[in-house]
């Protein structure tokens, strides 16, 4: 059994949407400019998975807790970018409201 | 540089809200039952790091998402986990109940 990882498509969702190229995100992260594109490639195409090193500062850079890069679900992934950004109180006016949802 | 992954402490939360001891969690894996206790008390302790097949049967063992296992603050913990219970259309109405919270 060999299940497939989110990250693939949620790391080339979150840099397009940040309007970087896998050079430019690469280069970000420190790896070596000739080198870059490739790298960025093959975490892209699920070749190789990053590290959780890695992993926190792909999310760093683009703005979203690694968590988002594990979301199965679209508008999971969605919801848990949007809440990244919330501060602790709205995180618990929102859980008071996912209550009122589930009743 | 070597980050905290937030496995460890996650996976022993669900694991504990579910009443179960590391020995139940791990014969529930498939695991040999006189390597099952030690195999998950790594995990727990962030001895190994469980590979994604096998975090993504903890996820469903345990109904939590996979994205819940990286989830490094508390309450969006609790919030990754709540969401994952609901509907396609309840998770729409959560997305707009967020864009509400930040403006």
């Amino acid at each position: 059994m060999s299940l497939i990882s989110p990250i693939p498509v949620r790391l080339k969702e979150a840099r397009t949407r940040k309007e970087l190229t896998q050079q430019q995100l690469g280069e970000l992260l420190g790896l070596e400019p000739n080198n870059a594109s490739a790298r960025m490639n093959q975490y892209e195409r699920g070749k190789h998975t990053p590290d959780f090193d890695t992993l926190k500062r792909l999310a760093d850079i683009l703005e979203v807790p690694v968590a988002y890069f594990y979301c199965e679900d679209k508008l999971e992934a969605a919801i848990v970018e949007a809440v990244h950004r919330l501060g602790p109180e709205q995180k618990l006016a929102l859980l008071a409201f996912i209550e009122t949802l589930k009743s």
